[in-house]
């Protein structure tokens, strides 16, 4: 093997700085839509406008450079891919934090209006936790941010939903081989068909349904309750297909009527689906697609999870997200415990209860949840449940070794036999985040030892944070943020983040001497 | 494979209380010893020889009944030898809780004496956490309590510590291949040698370095500092070689004079080690013995951690187990870190310093020595150095297949070759005790919840009982004591225990309807 094909991975890298950049038109469009026509609640003024320009002159004149002085020509093997993936998301999260730097540096802010955004590291850990989908805010009055912010925060969900690199294969048709190793190491899940079939067009399809959810969800939640404006419909759906959570209201979900609610509730539930399934689906392979263990597993977790909960929250107190007490009544019970299981399982992280002062029965299973997290191949984090039914079926094999040595065991998921080097994969894997996990949190309370953090707040968002799903308990609760946490615990969250979505191997990889020597 | 040889295991079982019964003539002796010569602090009669009689005299009619209704006919497998095993610990126990029940019951309490055995499930909790040689006791003034049940409480370590079932194959000759089967679920470690070799032998070799140890112990405590008790000596000797940690002190082996503290700390580091190494030493393969991997490891990670933990704590001010403040001195501090690490690291418990007091990063590194453990086939608890080296080889080995998918990469440890099967269980088994041990602390959480139990203390204690450490941090730190935890909580930790002490396999077994069912 040869030397690492550096020039491959910063032309790719610089095309990617582009096409972020070109996607800020949308975010950029509606600040001047805004500006013209005097819709939001606050004043709006070119900062905004002016904010966007300048990173995205930032983004073309370094995109361009990068393309520039990069080439495809040669080898694009894993290493690179591994390479540029790690690199895409360290550095776009560096170019989607400019807008909200460069906004509060030139805003003259009124009282009460966030500040947050004065702090880079705080704007670059607002980015990164919208690339990876976790919804973890450094803003305690979201409602204070100007729309045009709000949108492009969405958004940033939206795009880290699928995968920015997705999207970048799908608009590169010259990629191939590359391609598909790109896909391979955005894709999630042990059983992905992606080997056999053609990426350019299974992309295509992704995207497709991707978008086609997302418009779906936007009309719904319009249909069921025409007082909900269209700017909360759209950045309401970004967070859920993205299973992101950023909200542009301070009470997230909670602010929303109950059907619109329950349209969310059923785009977590679809967005934390495998999209491969989707796919079967479109190909008119219904009947196979329902029939798919790790989907019926996920479902009854669901159904299990909230039943729990509802049982033991049932006839308690607590608040909901806007600050009133719950009514106690059956209906807002039940709603409140599948909305805070699904949004938690699917690592979406929305909230409409304060989940915080539930019980420890119900606070157990929620953790257990973002351990889960949702289906491989979806837009969801965490362990995933293909995984977990892995694990757990390993484990059992492993038991029963121990008085029939003699029986050799398979371990089947659905129709498909789970081979050794895949079983100890699998092991591996739900190992690393434990680790990850433990390291994390010690790390976490080390440099919040100042502040008196609690070792509950610390591992919560560690484990809350590495599984993508935003709010954790206590410090991080759903009615608290990431703002008071210090630079150096940001940091160390940003990366448990982007070592969560990229499924581990990507960032830690470049750690390895192996990695960088060249054969 | 038939059903289970029921009559074979009671015949064992039926065994095993009758020996059981047989040791206390031990404990017994020094009661009677005690009696005559007026030696203790504490006015002593004969509750304590009544005690004893009582209990052998149950020991001896329940297991004479057992071994007569048993019989030796027929098949002794793998289900039999986990059915018995488990059995052992969960009715050995409590044979072994009856001296402090009986005695407890017919007392006439002074005042400020401990009171804790009044309750069965208290003496059930120290019998278990004696003979899993976990050493949490549920006793806030130890030296209240009659020597004569302080020496019991001691030898219930030794005699768990290199298994109940050992010395079960020594005596028993005509077990042939059930005793193989038996020594298998008792010896740790995934590299045993016993396979090979005459079993009678390797007991009866082991057997002998165990006492030769605390043999050697004992003589050189009494030689360091001839004002240490020789009661002192036998009941700290037992603690050590079996890494359990109990004590005749309230302030543990704080107690005790500098060189004597010393003298404990190359105990505990020896009987950290695999036996197996010391086997090759009396055969002449000295050299072999020391190339050991995982001995040169585990030797690194003691020196290691106590580094680390010094320091850190250098300078600090904190309570050493006596009560009064250290001394700040570099000698005083350099053993307390020593101490520390060794004690833990070797799961034995036993402490000279409040390492409650100290700082997160020496607190996190003794809990994570919990977790590591000693070597396997020593009679220490943990996870084991070897499956540590093991697992992390393993995910080192993953991580590169990310990039060099090509690359067949085999694992080492030393010499040996760690198959893909051996992998997956090494896998299985941290991940099962990193399992069991969230299981493990939400129930105990939800059992302690009217005591308002930390988060922290659940998990230290479910940590500390399932690597057979014995004390943790916070609420159950090494100044703290277990009685305080309510009973359904101590039985959970008694199960953590016997789990943890039995590798996992025993107990859990039980519970899967497949190890029931006859094929």
């Amino acid at each position: 093997m040869k030397t690492i094909n550096y020039r491959y991975v910063l032309r790719l890298l610089g095309l990617l700085l582009l096409l972020m950049s070109a996607s800020m038109v949308l975010a950029f469009g509606w600040a001047i839509f805004e500006y013209f026509f005097r819709i939001s609640t606050w004043r709006q003024d070119m900062e905004i406008v002016r904010a966007f320009l300048v990173t995205m002159a930032i983004g073309g004149f370094v995109g361009g450079g990068l393309w520039f002085i990069g080439s495809t020509d040669g080898h694009f093997g894993k290493r690179e891919a591994l390479f540029l993936v790690s690199m895409s998301w360290l550095v776009g999260a560096m170019l989607a934090a400019f807008p909200f730097y460069f906004w509060a540096q030139t805003h003259v802010f009124v009282p009460f209006q966030d500040r947050a955004f004065l702090s880079f590291i705080n704007c670059y850990f607002e980015a990164m936790s919208g690339l990876t989908t976790t919804g973890a805010t450094v803003l305690s009055n979201v409602e204070s941010i100007p729309r045009g912010l709000l949108f492009w925060r969405a958004f940033t969900h939206w795009q880290g939903g699928l995968g920015i690199v997705v999207i970048f294969v799908a608009v590169l048709p010259s990629l191939g081989g590359g391609g598909k190793k790109l896909f391979h190491f955005e894709s999630t899940g042990i059983a992905s068909d992606t080997a056999t079939s053609n990426i350019k067009e299974t992309t295509r399809i992704l995207l497709l349904i991707y978008v086609a959810l997302t418009v779906s969800q936007i009309l719904l939640m319009k249909l069921v309750d025409p007082s909900v404006g269209w700017f909360s419909c759209i950045t309401e759906s970004f967070g859920t297909l993205g299973t992101g959570g950023y909200n542009i209201y301070n009470a997230s979900s909670g602010r929303h009527s109950a059907p619109v609610q329950w349209v969310i509730i059923l785009f977590m539930v679809l967005a934390g689906i495998n999209f491969g399934l989707y796919k079967k689906v479109v190909l008119g392979k219904f009947r196979s697609a329902i029939k798919d263990t790790e989907l019926r597993v996920y479902l009854a977790i669901i159904v299990g999870a909230s039943l729990i909960i509802g049982v033991f929250i049932y006839g308690t107190e607590y608040h909901e997200t806007t600050g009133a007490l719950n009514n106690k009544g059956i209906l807002s019970v039940v709603r409140d415990a599948v909305f805070q299981a699904v949004s938690i399982q699917t690592t979406t992280g929305s909230a409409t209860a304060n989940f915080d002062e539930w019980g420890l029965i119900p606070k157990a299973v929620l953790i257990t949840l973002m351990f889960i997290g949702g289906c491989g191949g979806s837009t969801a984090g965490g362990i995933k449940v293909i995984r977990v039914i892995g694990a757990l079926k390993i484990m059992k094999v492993e038991l029963e070794r121990a008085f029939r040595p003699s029986v050799l065991r398979s371990v089947r998921i659905g129709t498909h036999n789970v081979e050794y080097h895949q079983r100890i994969s699998i092991l591996a894997y739900v190992l690393g985040i434990l680790f990850l996990f433990g390291v994390g949190s010690v790390l976490l309370m080390v440099t919040e030892q100042a502040s008196g953090v609690s070792g509950t707040t610390a591992m919560a968002a560690a484990i809350a944070s590495l599984n993508n799903v935003g709010p954790g308990l206590a410090g991080v609760g759903p009615l608290e943020n990431f703002g008071w946490i210090s630079g150096p615990g940001r940091l160390i969250l940003s990366l448990l983040m982007v070592i969560g979505r990229l499924e581990v191997f990507a960032i830690l990889v470049l750690l390895m001497p192996a990695f960088w020597r060249s054969h």
